[in-house]
């Protein structure tokens, strides 16, 4: 199925899935929509903390077409979340009955790029051998605040085997528009994370620490953590793990 | 004399000329201040266009401090021109009068820095020998639009000896955060521009055509020639070639 095809089923609500491992070499993004009062402040966070909200693409109040995909950003995705004052309300399948002219909304890369390449040269991701989402974390890594939006960095976790290490560097380095290098590699309490086995988010993972090292990347999750701090009046996001899927094939894969 | 030293100089208007050739390796940085209701737009447009708009650092609404420079920006750059509805009022030395709370300050890179670092290689540059401001023109490159702000691309001209143009690009193009590589090298009426000698904006320099090749960067008075179009209520920026000097060394310069 490309692109196209699997935006329609989430429009017409014949998928609803999550986007994990669809249409491999297509870039997928995180959403984050905010009525424009809180457009600066946060599009200034972005710019300070590229490696957590790698900006893909910002549609200015009211539209609703990106253009890195031909989608109609209220339905095309398979869910989203929406937060009122920073408490959660409801999880829903299009957000048509929610849109506001004054809506902003940015499009931020997230792992799903870079992880097919690492499985595609070969190196095992411990979370999908177990069928679990990524474990993710909230660490002591400060962040670079703007206006209201201040606060930790949020990372995911993959164990490595020792011997993929470099090549999981290299090829991870690559995607500067989908969290780059590694923020950390090792031991996890360095960061701040007291057990690597009760993740703030997603699933643990079971690893032999002997055998390979967790490695932490920059999460997608940051920008909704540190959103949600803000409390901003409304704020609608993707659900985890439910992207939007582009039209844009990830230059790793070109050529 | 050192960066603290210049503006000290400039704060207390025992100097009031051009920047240019001051403090070598230190960054220099173009200056728009505008209402924080102009804010999102305007950091958008430098997001969408960073050969244009090469963002060193934005101050938010009322900071006068910026990170980069122990410096006051309403007072340690010797030069500043207001325009109002996008109007030219006046050039001043301070702009502690028009201050208001709610102003965004945006710092963006600008050519001094690979300029020195051209001339440190031996690479001369006929403004300079000249002693000229450099040619700027108004070419037909469109630029990306964000908000109210739109436009064409402003370039910078320096006519490169040929057997120094791969050097030349060589260099310039490590200046990532000031500029960059360069957007068109050769002929003028490629990119719009009708006659050499006579830029929109600095002074035209002699060149002979057969040794030397017009060579075209993007260029700082970019983001005030798109900004005025846009007629902010108030806009205030340095005055050309009187830039803000910051205290940090660019990285071509370290170790």
């Amino acid at each position: 199925m490309n692109p196209t095809a699997e935006r329609l089923a989430f429009r017409t609500e014949e998928k609803k899935g999550t986007t994990s491992g669809m249409c491999p070499g297509y870039v997928q993004t995180n959403m984050v929509t905010l009525p424009k009062e809180y457009a600066f402040d946060f599009l200034l966070f972005c710019e300070r903390n590229p490696k957590s909200c790698p900006l893909v693409e910002v549609l200015e109040a009211g539209v609703t077409r990106p253009k890195t995909a031909d989608a109609d950003i209220r339905s095309d995705l398979p869910k989203y979340r929406i937060y009122k004052d920073g408490v959660f309300q409801e999880e829903v399948t299009n957000i048509v009955d929610y849109w506001q002219e004054d809506f902003v909304t940015f499009l931020l890369g997230c792992s799903f790029t870079f992880e097919e390449a690492l499985v595609h040269a070969g190196i095992p991701l411990a979370h999908q051998q177990q069928d679990k989402v990524v474990p993710m974390f909230k660490t002591n890594i400060s962040l670079e605040g703007a206006g209201a939006f201040t606060g930790k960095m949020v990372v995911s976790m993959r164990p490595i085997p020792n011997d993929y290490l470099d090549q999981t560097l290299a090829i991870s380095g690559q995607f500067e528009h989908a969290h780059g290098e590694p923020v950390h590699i090792g031991n996890p309490a360095d960061i701040g994370i007291d057990d690597i086995q009760r993740p703030d988010y997603g699933e643990a993972v079971e690893y032999n620490d002997t055998d390979a090292t967790p490695v932490f990347w920059a999460c997608g999750v940051t920008p909704q953590h540190v959103a949600l701090q803000a409390k901003p009046s409304l704020m609608i996001t993707h659900a985890p793990g439910h992207m939007l899927i582009t039209d844009e094939v990830d230059p790793y894969y070109r050529s």
